[in-house]
């Protein structure tokens, strides 16, 4: 039996599926034989010491985090700086890890969460203590580097799909007499990642998206406008996905363009989507609607992706496997091994490659003319929206989402302000 | 055999489900031997004559239109007002449905639907002309008189009460470093049904969601505020749904004080939800998302409710008995007969009480404070959002909907100006 016991945290944005990554890290863990904490809203939690005892959970719910979307632990935006200048906090989280005997650390999340699993390993060396760090990947915006694609990415692109492919039969049927343009707006604010994936929705130069705004370039009102003019006059309707990431040519945000004053004098909160319908309706005088769905395209469990639910689980238990094998500062990643029939294995990588970068598009992903995807796109992102995993419904209509008990461990150190 | 043509028309807004009625319509017709001819973009096509011939689109395809949502002939928003006022517009109508031998119209739609197909009725008496005219109902507002609820309300309702729930976690395990306060937007300009069906997401007094805006209640700034600060206080975090149509004490809408002017002087296009958001975070300074679904909400046919799909086609089958047996100017409304077991029963009811009324939410629906709603509420509710039906998916990843060819008769009559 493997000695000592294993922390899992959450770090950042949640997704459809990390919980699925938690249900595979417990009950990997469990089938080892080995004792699993989680940290209480990520690493804010391990620095408070406020320590999740899963074992107080049961089988079946912790069956259920599997089709539960959010983060059941709880997780936090808290980046921890380089070891010099947050080594207060590093050093303590090393005696949180000491006092509860925690032997295998693994951080959930992105980017930053990689580099700081990273650093944590590092700083146990340098004190002697031994201990097995190994990043879980996790995001929907699929910028991590040197894994294929990252879970969570893979639900929140079928929902955009999907939601565009029927908010689009929706505006064709009104357009004769109604809305005109149509606007989606898709999270993602330095890569086009979720953008791309709307333009799954459609296949035939005539079909929705019509136009998709991508941060990768630069956005051009005048252009714009005549593009949708001209769909319009040829389909009857257009329909717009725009990344809330895009700038204009002088690298400003177009979202903050749209913040302006309400009729109070307040200030009104703005958004891609609200923006581009507002110039819509302004310059071509044609009626108009958005949307924004914000969280629920990261959380819609109820449409993820069978591709992304089985990569989410597979990085869970892999991530596990890693940590008793000892693959210090790890992160297992997707390994896209063929398009067509779409095949992928889990494989370790370095932490140092991934922490803090960042994977934009390949600029062959996007159309020459800025608007849509290219066939290599279509054919990278096609297989990660593939199947369905629906969670189980109850009797009343909703989906049987669990929330744990989180029983913390009992406190072995002084309080600290995190 | 029976004689004569049937027309079908959609009209308004579409839903999830009012293609389900519609496969329901044509397949009944066609097992009764009756030739079905669909109205292009609704009231509109029927006018100009542009008349899509059904029996151009294969069986699959119009099994396919139970799983399609959208308006599948196009819908529009056209009203006919009053006989004398519109007269040449109704005789217009006579004329083609006299052209193509039309001895049975079927118009799908709301209030103003009812309306419509109840006086071309009464114009057919008049001029002697042989005519059943059938209401069949469809609305995501749910306020059809006389019917216990509305096809298109069911599905709309389980997508806001699913997204919620989903959000609602999302934000609870972000809430300790990120957003604390999340503002869903649900449709209704008159009535809250929509944002009611929000509060089966939850069911503890401390489940999201935490504060249910209706229009049927002023909307009360300095109350509202100090009630996201008491959740937030509580809870760790606030979940309020708004409806679109909220309206302070003034009888103004809410959603168009939000709209006011952008940072290039533009008109800025409002909404209740950014408008709240908004306010939250300048007067309690907390940080807040909100989301803003539009048309998802109502074309989700991925989500949608099985007692919705079940009681869209009942109404589309009956409407076509109900045309056959002569029963001219009556709707088929759903009747309840039981709330635990729920069972319902599909009756003809007569046009004339469901004609441009609007039936509002009980007030006993609304909990005495004002924000959320009553137990009675939730057994009128909850069996309307029960069981799934999903539609098939590709293996791309995306739902099979299916685009009819929608061929037109050759015209008969001379172009007419709608």
């Amino acid at each position: 039996m493997p000695q000592g016991t294993l922390l899992y945290a959450q770090s950042g944005g949640v997704t459809a599926v990390i919980n699925a990554t938690a249900s595979a890290v417990i009950t990997q863990a469990r089938a080892r034989k080995v004792k699993v904490l989680a940290a209480r809203n990520g690493i804010l939690g391990a620095l408070r010491e406020e320590l999740v005892d899963t074992s107080k959970e049961s089988a079946a719910t912790i069956r259920a985090l599997a089709h539960t979307p959010g983060g059941a632990f709880g997780s936090c935006r808290v980046k921890l700086k380089s070891l010099e200048e947050d080594r207060a906090r590093y050093e303590r989280l090393l005696d949180v890890l000491r006092a509860h005997d925690v032997r295998y650390f693994l951080y959930n999340g992105g980017n930053d969460s990689a580099d700081t699993a990273n650093k944590v390993s590092k700083l146990a060396a340098e004190f002697g203590y031994p201990l097995t760090c190994v990043g879980v990947p996790k995001t929907i915006d699929n910028d991590l580097a040197v894994t294929d694609c990252c879970p969570g990415f893979g639900s929140a692109a079928k929902y955009t799909a999907v939601s565009v492919r029927e908010a689009a039969l929706d505006v064709a049927a009104m357009a004769e007499t109604s809305t005109r343009v149509f606007v989606y707006e898709a999270m993602g604010r330095h890569a086009g990642w979720l953008a791309a994936a709307a333009g799954l929705a459609g296949t035939g130069p005539d079909e929705a998206p019509h136009l998709i705004l991508f941060p990768e370039r630069p956005y051009d009102e005048q252009d714009f406008l005549a593009r949708v003019e001209k769909v319009v006059a040829k389909v009857g309707y257009c329909v717009v996905v725009a990344s809330e990431g895009i700038r204009s040519a002088d690298g400003g945000f177009v979202a903050d363009a749209g913040g302006g004053k309400d009729s109070f004098g307040h200030t009104q909160l703005g958004g891609v989507a609200s923006f581009l319908a507002g110039r819509v309706q302004h310059a071509l005088g044609l009626k108009v609607h958005w949307t924004l769905p914000d969280y629920l395209q990261r959380s819609a469990r109820h449409l993820t992706s069978r591709t992304d639910l089985d990569q989410a689980l597979a990085v869970g238990k892999a991530a596990v496997q890693y940590a008793l094998a000892g693959r210090n500062a790890t992160m297992p990643v997707i390994v896209r091994t063929s398009d067509a029939p779409y095949r992928w294995k889990i494989e370790p990588a370095p932490l140092e490659k991934i922490a803090n970068r960042e994977k934009t598009m390949p600029a062959g992903f996007i159309r020459r003319d800025g608007y849509g995807i290219t066939a290599a796109a279509r054919r990278y992102l096609e297989p990660l929206i593939r199947g369905e995993a629906p969670p189980p419904y109850g009797r009343d209509g909703i989906p049987k989402y669990v929330v744990p008990k989180n029983v913390l461990v009992r406190r072995k150190l002084p309080a600290f302000e995190a």
